[in-house]
């Protein structure tokens, strides 16, 4: 009979780690919170209050991967923070709120307290309750900060305090423009161009390496590998200015624009200053949305910078696709190339190197792509005053510039850094090609050129060997008059 | 001066619950796994091994929301355990062995060892590194279970054992169409059978409820609430049945195929005993591939499944979108439905009920078409004996599957059940609208009836002050002739 | 100085045979069509009226590539026929004018009137332009039979006689299921039949011809080219039952719902009857749709239908680009198949044979694609009792189908058929393969398997040549075990 | 029974003015043409030559419909009189062929050879075949003002001097860009202004307007009717940019990278001197293309185009659907705005007018959406040296422009420029919403506010009405707290 021993990792298997955290553990008690619905239980480890707990009755849609994405939370801290700033500045504010509300919107920013935001992006479709979640969990974290009682509302109430002067029409596609704007500029354009500068260090590594050219997947005429990579490498450098085309739109903010664009319950200029702040925040240039009507109706921007990361994912499956054929083999591909081995392929079988980063890379290609139709969608379906797109819009989208940023840094790394070029394969099958025979045509006349070429498909034969089989030149004249080398640019 | 307190949640300001577990506060230590390509060092709290270990480390792409869905996870533990029974069954495997290898991959088929599959989608396109994830979990507990040591691959391989007379091309396929009969059945068409009743019966509740019908958004001639509800119901019904008709594809399990279809280091009949067994396993009447070279190269089935999804979606996003409508108001829109309020909408305004649900459901719908696109995508891109596009198509199925079920369940009991119908503003609605007066065409002729409509709507009159005011007809006639019951069906 | 002389065809510069028919030469006068908004003159050559010319005025969009199918308009020749017999037979049309509505509605369906259908897609959402357009001709056609003259409505009036019973609203569902379900059936699976007939055949035809499989694109073990056909095969036979699956759907016809589904001014049974007139004209089972208010306000079957056509597309995809691939070379591709030359490739390349029947076919599947995302997102948007993008969803429906149905006949002709294997090509790499070395294992054990492999891969040799370098075994023995045609298939 | 008469318009019946042209009527008889597979006979009274009837017979896939679409015919008369120019000028070509081809070339640019195209987009994906059909007919009709034979290639060889230093992978991708840059600027981008022009025109009209808000459907605070158009003008302003930052790169032309990218047989120069001709020719900035590997391989600006065309498709969506939204009615809608009539809508029900021309916008919309998801797809998939999908993506972008132009002039002429405000509903909705007292919290404190606007809800009184009822303030303290207009903007 089996006996079931059980010895080294008992505590893996008592608790899922991922259900159940250390503070849930030990704190299970809960706190009442109120909303304009009455009171309500919440877990008393978390600082968010009435309406972030109803929501999450509420929407129980999609599990972990549909959680709001993590950079949205971060800008809310951003966000709010600016609003305290601004209010305070402005008179509107206590002071020691403000303070109070900066130092906990800061934890926010800086991912300090993730945990308090469990909302799904399947939720209302203006993000209203990711917008409240943020007030409720900075309003007690600050109403903590101050000594007071965490539910109380006082003295940092989420609506009159953390939300004062905004609404959560524009507060989330505000966030919604700092997000991806972060976004891109700190991770996905960096990783881009790394990726390019790798793409350009194997032009430059390749750039004597003469091999059969293909089109139509057919054997054409020659060109270098490092020119066959200096495409690669211009469909990155034109990616990279794609997504930076699309920044002047994102940069612009809707804050100042509350319930439906008119601004009010602001001060005129309220929504210049804010901007200001953020950009000061943040380091980059944001500025205040010209039409505010348009900036909470449409996200007309979100759409947009998704076709650009669209057009890079079409790029970066091209590039990653013609990779992995040209390291095909190893006996029975094309096998040009010699791609990185990673992990182990086949234990038996050398060589099996199983592009398994440019599947990686070409599967996002495919996710963004994805992506992309269902912001398409979602953007097209705005409606009067108000886009109730907007969580997964913004959701698809910074999976777009994570995927594209994760990957490419993945295959640079993985990949492109270590590809070799099969330097003798790439010789022999430029040598076995039929092609060269059009540098004949000048010197024997097209006939007997193509008399050679004939000559050489038939009998499997070389084009030298047909050549010469055929008496049409010399073997020194075919050394001399067949270079590839010279096939590889325009005549001066 | 602002002081700083922090006092009733230091816990969970202290840990970060998602990125901490209990097991790994308590357990720091490492333990050394091995494959071909050496040794490497391994969380001691975690049974997957060195394969696991590397593709963690090759493949940081997409963070949590990018992780390999649970239900392969799971699936992998039918199937494991589906072998070991099998192989046991051959005479092939040492039934202590197979035993223990049927313990371990049980807890992983029932998710007690979630934590032990870190993976993400994009990984090797095959899904190579999940199946030894698995492998490797399941051959580290089985070992554990038998007493021996974590890493030794003594005396249960996670290879020679678990992997028995498989290949990552013929497990991976499999497990996703387990995966996805699975969640199917048991999630998804359920919901979507509720959802079904619950619009029926509101249909029902509805059949006595005259009201204006539109086309083009304008007036037209009438239905019941009910007849309106009904097509709804159908939509559902026909969408049920949709589902239902992609099942016989996805019941088909590639294994048996091993590497490239062919079954190679098989037995025969090896394949037909497996799909029986996981359908033990599982009470679903699973089935061997017809052909496994079709099985292995392309997903076919997946991409057929979506497109059933994708039409489910395109009925939902109908359904949710017409309901919002016809809630619209509570003063200045259509108003002819009160939905039920879940959450606060405005604190001074009543009456403004913010149709969240409705949102919730037409953003799923919008990333049900997004995934579809994915899938499309993903699905025609095979080449030769396999597609490697496998992780991104189950992954986009399996949230749509659930996103859907999830989006249903959250509609049906948040909305749709709590429906009312605002009889008045109905009846209002319909009174006021001049469609009714094709009635009065074969009372009192069609010039005199097209005169009492444009007289109506040039002076914003009702159709019965018009024709009382023109004196086509008595008040008496008016209400005798003009009644949209009689307007609902097709004469007898 | 340049003398320009123009001799042999003055008559195709003259006149623009697309811009100018012989009708229209000889006829230029008009005559006057009335409808509600007045008089409107309209070309006398054409059978059309007022309303179709007002819309050809107002919808100037997308020129003749826009222009509504002909299966539509063929369509509707079979519906207003079968309304007629139904009308006639209930007493409510005169038979005299039943019987010309019936000869003209004839000539509509068979295609002698197209001409007179000159209205494009982009009109109004509900197709009734469309449905007037088939009523004035229809109309002034049997007016003109009857001896009538054009324009006066009399005997034959488009609305109360040729719409008898219906609405735009009916119809126009109506006609895009008759022309869909006439489409598959008639050009649609027949040629998919003919295309799986046509690899069926090849894959018997290379059923003994062993061959290196490739997963990942690497070298992995063998099967047969007739095992790889078979696996097309299968995608091409599921693609036809998957087509077959959603015709009970595109069997229900809308007519009977008129306006918003009611069926308001019709007779019970009126919808029946039709659909078995209709079923009558075309031998195909039309059924009356059980529940017609989804029949107008939502075209979920067409949106299913095109899922099944993308999947179609998805196999197709795979196919074509497979074939490319193992045809690619003539000398640096992997060149297992020499695939049919239809026109001249490169004039001094022999063996250079682009494969230009796959670049159609796969352009037709992206094209195929694109139209289902169209579809989608157009069947989502329904409003209320009404679809108004039915124009735009039967065109991209139509197109899908023609296209699939036109490029694999294409394909099989000009590609399939004609389709040779290069034995002595495939029978090299399959040798010059290392994956054979796992045959070994059994007979000379894993180490010493695996060291002759590398040996061979590090210099180059052949596993045979490597062996017996290595002297592990006989030049006999390696003949008698390494035997491809022992790897294609499980064990007895 | 029923006599047959037929009177009116026999020409038309007699042929089927689409089928037969005039020409071919008068001139039914044929001639030999030849290339590298041998003699063929072509229609004599067309001058294309053999390999245009070769793709005539080998493709006949999608029919009229999917015929290369013109402006792709008109950009290779451009392209190859740039050609003959610079070929001339450096000496290559005889200066009398060179002036008989730019007389030819120029009669294609213009449109006058348009029946000579016959061929489809599903032919060989680099578009060979459509760069022969250029030059077979501008040789042809070259010949013919020289004075020679039509099909003796002499004095004019269609690939000796019409393709001079040319190669179909270079000139395809060449007028591609040539097209879509001709096709924006002339006519795209003009018609969104337009557009633009018209909804800024209208926003202006209705800036006094006061009217409801409407989030989440619900109402809201208000604002103006022209604040809301406002929006619009924001949307489209943006579009227009949105498709100018893509010109950049479609501006660059591949032509000069001959077969692979290297420009094998061409000129240093050669390149700069083609774009600059174009340019001349066009009033285009056209340059050449900093990398012709990327040219040729890859399609990337393409993609990134159509992105913005998907982008203005949302918009446009938005929009349309917004208005129809807004005029929907006339008594059972939202009812704000009165769109103009264009045809009838019901004979007997004044006022219902079918937002026709918004379902025209909304399907054009839906078909771009669909467009460049085939785009995106297809520009993925090149292949080494050549993207072979470019006909389907040149004729996919061309669909888009052209579209968005027809459908936005249609859109404006027939729908925004009529547009009238419903003034008395606008106001009479605006009073009868509870949201207005939003207005009274400073005045007379949230509690009686709020009570004011529960008893008015519950009653259905106007606030008006509720707050008299109640007390809380005079009629003329209402009138002149409760102010729409000092609602519409942040404070000073």
């Amino acid at each position: 009979m089996l006996r079931l021993a059980s010895k080294s990792v008992p505590a893996a298997r008592a608790v899922s780690s991922r259900n159940l955290s250390v503070s849930s553990v030990l704190l299970s008690s809960t706190r009442t919170e109120t909303d304009a619905f009455g009171p309500i239980e919440v877990d008393s480890s978390k600082y968010y209050g009435a309406q972030t707990a109803r929501s999450k009755m509420n929407f129980k849609i999609g599990g972990p991967a549909a959680r709001m994405p993590l950079p949205v939370v971060h800008a809310f801290g951003i966000l709010k923070k600016s609003a305290a700033i601004v209010n305070e500045e402005l008179g509107a504010l206590d002071p020691k709120i403000s303070q109070a509300i900066q130092v906990a919107a800061t934890e926010v920013a800086e991912g300090k307290l993730d945990d308090h935001f469990p909302l799904v992006v399947f939720q209302t479709g203006s993000g209203t309750q990711s917008n409240m979640n943020a007030n409720e969990v900075i309003s007690n974290r600050a109403i903590e900060i101050l000594g007071g009682e965490l539910g109380s509302k006082k003295p940092v109430h989420p609506n009159d305090h953390c939300n004062m002067s905004q609404s959560s029409n524009d507060t989330f596609p505000t966030v919604m423009h700092i997000a991806a704007v972060t976004e891109i500029s700190k991770s996905l354009i960096p990783e881009l161009t790394k990726l390019r500068d790798s793409l350009q260090a194997k032009s430059d590594e390749f750039k004597d390496i003469i091999k059969i050219g293909r089109t139509h997947l057919q054997d054409a005429t020659p060109l270098t590998l490092g020119q066959e990579f200096s495409g690669y490498v211009q469909q990155v450098t034109n990616g990279i200015e794609r997504i930076e085309k699309t920044l002047p739109n994102l940069l612009y903010l809707a804050q100042g624009g509350t319930a439906v664009g008119t601004g009010l319950n602001t001060r005129k200029g309220w929504d210049v200053k804010i901007a200001d702040q953020v950009s000061k925040l943040t380091g980059l240039p944001f500025k205040t949305a010209p039409n505010k009507f348009e900036a909470l109706a449409a996200h007309d921007a979100i759409v947009e910078a998704s076709g650009a990361l669209n057009t890079v994912a079409v790029s970066l499956y091209k590039i990653a696709n013609d990779i992995r054929y040209l390291g095909s083999g190893p006996r029975c591909g094309y096998g040009e190339l010699a791609l990185p081995e990673n992990e182990p392929g086949s234990s038996i079988m050398p060589g099996k190197v199983n592009p398994t980063q440019n599947e990686a890379l070409t599967m996002v290609a495919t996710q963004v792509f994805g992506n992309h139709s269902a912001i398409t969608f979602a953007g097209a379906s705005g409606q009067f005053e108000l886009n109730v797109f907007k969580p997964v819009m913004i959701a698809n989208l910074l999976s777009s510039i994570r995927l594209i940023a994760d990957g490419s840094a993945s295959f640079r790394v993985n990949c492109v850094d270590g590809i070799q070029a099969n330097v003798d394969k790439i010789e022999k099958t430029l040598h076995e090609s039929l092609m060269l025979v059009t540098a004949l045509n000048p010197k024997i006349g097209y006939d007997a050129a193509s008399k050679t070429a004939k000559n050489a498909h038939k009998k499997g034969l070389t084009l030298k060997q047909s050549a010469l089989e055929l008496g049409v030149l010399s073997e020194q004249e075919f050394d001399e008059w067949v270079r590839p080398e010279k096939m590889i640019g325009p005549k001066d």
